[in-house]
């Protein structure tokens, strides 16, 4: 086994983020974002539920995935803890914690959907009602308390209702050779698996994966048996005439190592495909790796967004065909791009190549920080590329699944910035603050130092009480392989001549203040799309470092699909104070109306401004329309 | 009154239409397409239940529009019967006919729907259960058909039915202040006043005209008193939440002479801005015309399709927005370009001014044309301007105007191929074949020799016994201004001396044996769009003459978009036998995929033959993609 398939993230303690970049942004989620989600889970209902015995003629009738929101909430406040200590939020959220140990049956059993809308009815519709997604997240929640605060007490209540699970699960259990219909409980019991080191969790897990996709098909078999409709039979009332369709839906049409088109509903996709790369670097499962890197393959080449935006058909939530990818009309959910930095990571950390993170960092920088507005407090659910000026972030959805999850990612960045390896120690993600790694009995720490993405200096500082001997592998971005210069310990060296894997790879003996310098070239640049990609034919996407820009109306007079780009103009770089980003401002033309409708003359052409903001910047400033790709002049 | 408001229409009888281009199509419709309607209509139940006492629990209930569509195939094949006897036809037109008397009750009213689905509701459901609009196409019928083969028993039927209407509508009848939710009996009521002299059917039109849009709302009030939602109240179950949308979707928001922007159900706009330029004519309104001039301008300054269609928003097969003309989602029914040319040639009419044919000439070469395949027995309902390939022409819809309205209007040329004035003989599209004019007691012929569309030269040979003074126009089109060589008995003359309205105007002494020669410039052209139009930036579209061109993915060996034509690159004329038409070939650049999703490096590009057909012949060759506006690559 290569070294780099034992990489591990670094504990969340173990890291200190503090950059120009991320901390304010991280602030935010503390002070604005989390106390807001907790209005909104208070004032909703969710938190309410847990300790309300609802009854049918009641007001607010659970939701099915009620406690998700509660536990990816839980999750935010936990990782938050853990790096910033608060006596107000621990105390609010051992609050929510104790509802939850009310809400929690004798026998372990957590959900309040079925103890009081559908009782008797556990385990009898996974397909639709999120059963096991639900207690997937509320065992994330469980693990993420644990390693902040050290308690026991969600951990406990998660652990009672995972060995339910195993046991219902299990031969001769009542759910038998059934899994989840929303995936997320495999990679949250891995997670568990790792935080108590009982290996039946893992196990469970693997059960749950390898059962998936098997004829006969589990959801069709269980749609019998229980006779009814299910959950979502209202909302897909021809279903039953499309069974490829929604066996697709859910991942749930081959079996997952058979499987090599990434199809479906995209959160439910990235979340299994987290936990097959999961399995296969705990089980050394290569058939399982290999379906993850072909899975890969097919995203990364033909269904994604350049934001690193995925799902591109609104009508599932999930993707469209090969090079199907609608800017105005896509969906591109917040959830799924965090779910994508969840894939991205693991496979990483399988793999260790850095590729892997060249497209993490293009969804966290660009579709996932999106998903919140620079005030913390309101949300995109779907993110397109262009807009009319009709679409702008909201306040909450009736399905809060994207404003939680925001929150837990931004809160969870110590975990995808560090990989530690076997006496490698891996910079992924190039955030200013320090990093503690462990080689043998040695700490050795490091110091990075960084205005990145604004600026492509990035310096790394050896912190240590003594040499040590170890790799330092600090990831060099694809875009960044013409034009990076290195320097080590004050000498230049050749990056091509240390490149590995994607990574600049130094093995050598450190002393404490040894200094590795890095310079990522940070001239915009432009980007092009595949041909057969119909939005964006003509157009190119403008970016600096790991940021997609994108040109908002309210900073032209032009209508945005009118201006184009000279293939040779270039862009310098300014700042936007009020904004708080780095725009890029140049020179475009616009075409001018003539007064025809179809006039049969060339249009006129006027010189135009333009100015570029960071794509997870737009929207706000008030409604404006939008495009990331912008038309380029070439003759 | 100017001479140009007094111009008519030519008798369907006094022109011969007898060219390469619209002979054999006319002929298609006569063999291929009204048979296969008249069978569409016998096996779909339209026909039969006129016979047909249908009670509660029967099957095939019939459509409230049903008499509509056997109406319109009626006036098709009234139409081809003036001009190609055929006692088959004829006697096949007559059992129709023989079923409608069956099915006219003893007081004129002719209904299936309302005599047997909803007995004693009458009148009750004006707006949506189009009872006016049938017996508007039965109208149109039965002038068809009396014009056609001199026969009274349509005509007879459908005057005892509109002198109901009259007396149901007229002060202290049961729809006093009433008027049409689709309308169409407007146009056909003046039909009725023209063929029979019958003031009182056009003081009905007028009547219906001046009451729309008045307040109180006229539906709002029907519906009040009806108590139940209406035919459309399942449809549209929102619709007391957004009554001003609503009113708009047929145009009864305002009083049709304040009306100022096309809104609404495109075809129900068309029919009726028809009437209102036939009644500002024939009632010599002012604030008629001018309404319908601002409609007009409204109409193709922002909300017409390059192809002439119109009404972009599938969703109320209606207009959209100014300059919202998306190109694959967009819409434009067949019937709507129909009513297109209807409402164009009475503005032409109305004004003398011959920018209306030239939006009628592009209207029929392309939206209209593409109608209908080929072989005359498949159909577009809606017409889009780009295609990935997933639509294609059918053999019938549900609702199926579009198909009987096609083989009507082709059938019907000659009404728009000429027009008579004061003392002049006005050729509007250049069809060969004969008319005659008659001016006081003179017959004066023309003979009409072209090959166009194909070719540019139009031959116009006086037949007359003797001399006669009187004014030739001819219509220059807009496109034709620059290039277009006069001569007149011989003499070259400059076309900018005699162009008067968009006419070269010829007032002269002729003698017989006359001959005007008109050369038209027929090189391929690129006509561009208002930058304001999002589908069409950075494109350009293909003309020949009227002709409007687009490509096919069957023709070319890279996706349509990604195909672009250097801007000076020119497009030769080539025949396509297979076809029938000729075809534009030349040089564009097609962008070739690298490898990347989303590459650093401008894409390559390789040269492609380029092969443009005419709008109107595409999808004859099986499912393909197509775009009418092509890239265009200009630095």
């Amino acid at each position: 086994m290569p070294a780099s398939t034992r990489r591990s993230s670094l504990p969340i303690t173990d890291v200190v983020i503090d950059d120009a970049f991320w901390a304010p942004r991280r602030e935010t989620v503390r002070t604005a974002t989390l106390p807001q989600q907790e209005h909104m889970l208070r004032t909703g209902g969710q938190i309410e539920a847990l300790a309300h015995a609802w009854k049918p003629g009641d007001p607010n009738e659970p939701h099915v995935f009620w406690e998700s929101d509660v536990a990816k909430w839980i999750e935010a406040a936990s990782y938050s803890l853990a790096t910033h200590p608060d006596a107000a939020l621990e105390r609010r959220v051992d609050e929510v914690i104790e509802a939850l140990a009310g809400a929690q049956q004798e026998d372990g059993y957590l959900n309040t959907y079925f103890t009081v809308v559908r009782p008797g009815e556990r385990f009898t519709d996974l397909r639709d009602a999120h059963e096991l997604y639900v207690a997937g997240h509320l065992i994330e929640a469980g693990v993420a308390h644990h390693a902040a605060t050290g308690k026991t007490t969600l951990l406990g209540i998660v652990r009672r209702l995972a060995d339910l699970i195993d046991r219902e699960f299990a031969p001769g259990g009542a759910a038998e050779g059934g899994y989840d219909g929303h995936e997320e409980i495999e990679l949250a019991l891995v997670k568990l698996y790792r935080a108590t080191g009982e290996r039946r969790y893992l196990d469970l897990a693997a059960r749950l994966i390898d059962a998936r996709g098997t004829q006969p098909f589990y959801f069709e078999l269980e749609a019998q048996r229980r006779g009814t409709p299910g959950y979502f039979g209202h909302v897909f009332p021809d279903r039953d005439a499309h069974p490829q369709r929604f066996r697709e839906y859910n991942q749930s049409h081959l079996p997952v190592r058979e499987q090599r088109e990434v199809v479906g509903h995209a959160v439910r996709a990235m979340y299994l495909y987290s936990a097959m790369a999961d399995l296969a670097q705990e089980l050394d499962d290569a058939a399982l790796r290999e379906s993850c890197e072909r899975l890969w393959d097919d995203l990364t080449g033909t269904k994604l967004y350049v934001t690193g935006g995925l799902g591109a058909d609104p009508s599932i939530e999930g993707f469209a065909g090969p090079y199907e990818l609608p800017d105005a009309s896509g969906y591109a959910e917040t959830c799924a791009a965090i779910g994508l930095v969840l894939w991205a990571k693991r496979m990483a950390l399988l793999t260790g190549e850095g590729r892997y993170i060249d497209v993490l960092e293009r969804a966290l920088y660009n579709a996932v920080l999106s998903g919140a507005s620079a005030d913390g407090v309101c949300y995109f659910y779907g993110n397109p590329l262009a807009s009319d000026g009709s679409v702008e972030r909201k306040e909450w959805f009736g399905v809060a699944c994207c404003p939680p999850n925001f929150a837990r990612l931004t809160q969870s960045l110590e975990y995808y910035a560090y990989a530690q390896g076997d006496h490698e120690a891996v910079v992924d993600l190039f955030v200013a603050g320090t990093a503690r790694f462990r080689f043998d009995e040695t700490a050795v720490g490091l110091r990075v130092s960084t205005e990145y993405p604004h600026d492509g200096a990035v310096r790394i500082e050896i912190e240590a009480d003594a040499e040590s001997e170890f790799i330092l592998a600090v990831r060099l971005p694809e875009w960044a392989r013409q034009g990076a210069v290195l320097r080590v310990v004050g000498e230049p060296l050749d990056v091509g001549t240390v490149l590995d894997g994607g990574y600049v790879r130094l093995s050598r003996r450190w002393s404490p203040g040894d200094v590795v310098e890095l310079e990522l070239p940070m001239e915009p640049r432009r980007i092009w799309a595949d041909p057969r990609v119909t939005s964006t034919v003509g157009r190119v996407a403008l970016h600096r470092g790991p940021l997609v820009f994108c040109l908002e109306g309210v900073d032209h007079d032009a209508p945005l699909d009118a201006i184009s780009l000279p293939r040779g103009a270039s862009f310098a770089v300014a700042r936007d104070d009020a904004l708080g980003v780095d725009v890029l401002v140049g020179d475009g033309v616009a075409d001018e109306p003539s007064g025809d409708l179809y006039p049969e003359r060339p249009l006129g052409r006027r010189p135009i401004p333009v100015r570029a903001v960071p794509y997870a910047a737009w929207n706000n400033r008030g409604r404006s329309s939008m495009t990331v790709w912008v038309r380029e002049a070439v003759a």
